[in-house]
């Protein structure tokens, strides 16, 4: 690309404090803190497949970091490094430089250095590899549920999906609902002080990119259980006038379904209930109650209304959820 | 993507012993060695862009690996885990086998562990992060060398690039070049071992994959010195009937300026020629002293010809190189 070199050095090699050496040479050179284990995550970003081809460049700079940290925080990591590399179809510097700017307002808020990278002319494709550090032992995998254990899930999942329909003219939220779901989907807060308070407590964790049920199912998958989820437990939109009936189930359609959500979904035992609430209270971050794990068929996963009766859905359409969920 | 989950676990999710937790959560766990260093490097190939669109996906499964291994390799580090990313216009199963198989022959060759990744739909695209060790102030960096040390180089760079020519019908190599010349460019040999064996040997080394001058350009500019390179002393094609004056001289320019060649570059003072000619006995690698480095201005390498007299060239394009050198 032509001035490739510059416009890197201009806009991405800024100072790296945490790093032994940054950008600039064959690779990264860093020191990790001794006896630690490292949490290691890449996401790939590809125009017209996770980001509108419009997207304002600086929110896409925040968030393809955030996505990644939030990898870091479903396994209770902390986030040290980060490396970017980038297909861009132009060399746009007023894009560049917005995106370099949304992406280290992301790392200064959660304490990285961007280490290195690489730049190259192509479809429009962003690709970040993120290192955070954990004590051995301590990292909140997918595959640590027990039957019993209870279901949690943070902040407000289907946020982002609700932001992206009103985004393409789907649907039309009322205030202030249209600000807080497109902010969801283009500037998404990963849960990283979550993810550093769960460790000893949760059994189990995964964040909420591909929906609610799709994750908790990986995490049962992996557990070797099943787990119930309970309409009336989840987090609804708050109950108003301004809500008619079709919004209230769309709504509770992308809670359950929608993806592009960065809440954590985590298990814990009951006894970790009131510490939980405690973490709650302390991040000022609501954290939900939703279900429990099962010694059922690995990997089920099954949504009872509020008479205990299982409701169909499926992740691929509203359609046979909605036909299913209203008899 | 339809069926992602099958598809990676089917192909890439092997067995990963050097990892605590391999792919399938939401991050790896790795354990460093104690008191090792990280080095850390990321590469982006686009179709297009880095390889032609109807390379064989064996040989692009390699060489996503290599080029990677290759950086690694110029900072004098031990491969030990990789991250893959990749986005496909299809998920083309057959071709995923391929890239997959040739994937995991080059980390099997270079003892590396793909302990990670992220795959989605998009343009073609393969993003992979590659993590070594090093001892602490061992690296190879580029900003090491100093006036008086001798610049070397190993193999034979330019031959990825008179590969391309043949591929692409420009040129008509002599046997036994073409195959020599399009495995080069195909299927590259990072030099892990050169690097393994040089840190406490070479001052400073890059891999030359933007071609030799400018890669020797910017170890100059990194450690604040020139160089010269010395015409008589570069790896030309053999001498024989079967080499014109036309294929000799595209074969210097390839050799100067060519790149998506993964050989190393390295300086190291005077003192350290013999181990390096051992090391070059040892590996069975021809090494060559090219030049030397100069306190000239920084960054700036010029060619000499047999006559001691300077010769002109540009990167980026043959014509005026050739005015130059052929007087």
């Amino acid at each position: 690309m032509a001035g490739e070199f510059a416009l890197i050095d201009k806009y991405f090699a800024r100072p790296t404090p945490s790093a032994v050496l940054g950008p600039g040479d064959d690779c990264a050179l860093l020191q990790p803190s001794p006896g630690k284990q490292l949490a290691v995550t890449t996401d790939m970003l590809v125009a017209g497949t996770h980001f509108l081809p419009d997207t304002d460049a600086g929110n896409l700079g925040w968030k393809t970091l955030a996505v990644n940290l939030s990898d870091l925080a479903a396994m209770g990591a902390t986030p040290r490094w980060v490396t970017l590399a980038g297909a861009l179809p132009a060399a746009d510097e007023a894009w560049i430089e917005k995106f370099a700017d949304g992406l280290f307002a992301c790392a200064r808020e959660y304490g990285v250095d961007v280490v290195g990278g690489d730049t190259t002319r192509g479809p429009l494709n962003l690709c970040l590899t993120a290192i955070g550090e954990i004590e051995p032992g301590r990292a909140l995998r997918r595959d640590g549920a027990r039957a019993g254990d209870q279901v949690w899930v943070s902040g407000r999942p289907g946020l982002a999906s609700l932001g992206l329909a009103q985004l393409q003219g789907r649907i039309a939220l009322p205030d202030p609902w249209p600000r807080l779901c497109i902010a969801a989907l283009e500037k998404p807060r990963p849960r990283v002080a979550l993810g550093l308070a769960l460790p000893g407590v949760a059994s189990a964790a995964i964040d909420v990119s591909d929906g609610l049920l799709a994750d908790l199912g990986h995490i049962c998958a992996r557990s070797g259980c099943a787990a119930v989820v309970r309409l009336e437990q989840l987090p609804y939109l708050p109950k108003g006038e301004s809500y008619d009936a079709d919004l209230r189930r769309l709504a509770m359609e992308c809670l359950l379904t929608g993806g592009d959500d960065y809440e954590l979904c985590f298990t814990a035992p009951g006894t970790a209930s009131q510490e939980i609430i405690r973490i709650a209270a302390r991040l000022e971050l609501p954290l939900w109650n939703i279900g429990e794990m099962l010694a059922g068929p690995a990997g089920e996963v099954t949504v009872l209304d509020p008479d205990g009766q299982p409701v169909s859905f499926s992740q691929h359409g509203y359609e046979h959820f909605e036909q299913a969920a209203q008899p």
